[in-house]
């Protein structure tokens, strides 16, 4: 497997001058005529007063755009998570993220050109993370975690052409993340994988859902469950897209330990009934081995939004370590010997 | 408003002789021909053996009907609440519960024949609860919450008859519950009330949902937050299934304080657009004041999902104490008198 880092976050410039950008990760990826699009999550914080009494945090207001919140450094507030400041009534996210949208000719070489997608709504107010893109008919389905006090919902954005979007609301409600659709119907309905939280009872597993107009779903069902004591012991959720392959759904997904060291693992599911699984890894398909892979703002994450499969390879996208974008490939002979039958 | 205990959980009878009844609780009222029918929820413990090392737990596994779980009583489990034992890796319910369909001539008076809905499938392992009915056009629809190892989640029921039944599967994934469908479409869509359990970020408050065919939902909106500092501060979730009125969409509803007391409350939500809450209750509608409502399994508990309006008087079936049934009258002009617009 050839792997590179492809996007340093420090390249980035925020997209205000009251902000910096601590991330750019997590990319979904599509072709579109001859160009690669890549939509990828950039993170940005509040560049910090030199007073140092409160913390600043970046948010969204309906009508009113960015706005900072002051959240006193005070024993009443948990700063042990570089991600989030928890306390009993309410958590912030420190960083606030939106879509920035790049193009490559060779899939290596991306150009940015002030193309954004920002938070618009209530649902979206700490940002919105981690896309994916479905390419059905001739239109774009970028599905996404909305962030807010409201809780993490799954919400939609379609387009044409990438220029214009329209949103489409909360597909799943909170908590839920890490929805993908299919691209094409299966037995006459859309299908999606997604990942809820769940708080008392279960664990976070991979579930799937029905759709006869990918607005509304049902018919949920648990899929691919969290195993104890191996690599996805913690959590599951689906990473790109599937990809429809002579013995089924391929289907690339993170897995999470205790420690929260992440892996990507391939899956292959029935094509006419994606909730039977038929293949699975023997072992991880891609773990953190480079240093771009093991430190950074959140250590040992690689976490993928977007494949790109051509005749001889698979060409994996993935955010690594909360704060930039690599690259691997990696043959088709590679990928079936990664895979044995359940 | 009169006020009157109407079922009592020690004149039920167990579903089979290794169970005990433990509550009849949270019924769900329709009006069915001549006949008011009742679906209400009985939880049922396991008889505890004689050595007391172990605590009995039921559950239900596929295709093999009741099972019985020992959970060792040892220090690693939490047994300070009656309804859940917890561990750091799975929780239980002490009880499991099913449905008891019941029949009344004069809405006072109830008869049981040995009608029962009996968990059946992976996601009702540990039971069915909440049961709340909506009539559309001549079919019965039962929103329920189902419990089990893979979460809380909302799943649905239809029937013509009251006799067959048929599953419709999970309409909303885990953790979800008090989930009421208006009894109408409004503007081309059908429309529910429900309420997702948020873990890290948002409270437990009241969502709405659309839907072009009952069994896929979508477009969810946060409707009615959880208010701090009211006797709603610590959760909120629909009641009885809406009713249309000459002001609005009449909407019974429970919420909690941080001590666990329940109320009733009342709000009324705009007739074309029910996000829009046009009024609400000045004061809690009913709250525990006799002694059934005050003394249980789980004290102060007053909890609806069923209501028979007429032309005269709203009548309202509701558990108490997680271990019985109360029934109360109360007049439209008293309802009215509770409200006031917002």
């Amino acid at each position: 497997m050839k792997k590179r880092l492809l996007i340093d976050y420090k390249d980035i410039k925020p997209s205000c001058k009251d902000l910096e950008v601590i991330g750019i990760f997590n990319p979904s990826v599509i072709k579109y005529g001859d160009e690669l699009i890549m939509i990828a999550r950039v993170a940005e914080k509040v560049k910090q007063k030199k007073e140092n009494t409160h913390y600043l945090v970046p948010s969204y207001k309906e009508n009113k755009g960015l706005m900072v919140i002051e959240v006193p450094k005070s024993k009443e507030y948990d700063y042990t998570d570089v991600r989030v400041i928890r306390n009993h009534k309410k958590n912030y996210l420190t960083s606030m993220s939106h879509f920035r949208i790049l193009r490559s000719a060779d899939g290596i070489n991306f150009t940015f050109n002030n193309e954004y997608i920002m938070p618009n709504n209530i649902y979206e107010e700490y940002g919105i993370e981690d896309p994916r893109i479905t390419k059905i008919d001739s239109t774009y389905y970028i599905t996404y975690t909305a962030v807010s006090s409201c809780g993490m919902n799954v919400a939609l954005i379609k387009t044409n052409d990438f220029i214009k979007f329209e949103r489409l609301g909360n597909i799943f409600h909170s908590d839920n993340k890490d929805c993908v659709i299919f691209p094409e119907k299966i037995n006459g309905k859309y299908f999606a994988l997604h990942r809820p939280n769940i708080s008392q009872f279960g664990k976070l597993d991979i579930w799937t859902a029905e759709s006869s107009n990918l607005i509304d779903w049902g018919n949920h069902k648990i899929m691919l469950k969290a195993r104890v004591n191996y690599t996805d012991s913690s959590r599951v959720g689906a990473g790109a897209v599937p990809v429809l392959t002579k013995r089924g759904w391929l289907v690339i997904y993170h897995s999470a330990d205790h420690d929260s060291r992440y892996h990507l693992t391939a899956m292959v599911l029935n094509k006419d009934d994606p909730n039977k699984i038929i293949m699975k890894s023997k072992r991880p398909l891609l773990e953190p081995t480079e240093v771009y892979e093991k430190q950074g703002f959140f250590q040992n994450v690689v976490f993928t939004c977007g494949l790109i499969a051509d005749k001889d390879f698979l060409n994996i996208y993935y955010g690594v370590c909360d704060d930039s974008i690599a690259y691997a490939q990696l043959s088709w002979k590679q990928l079936w010997e990664n895979l044995e039958e359940v």
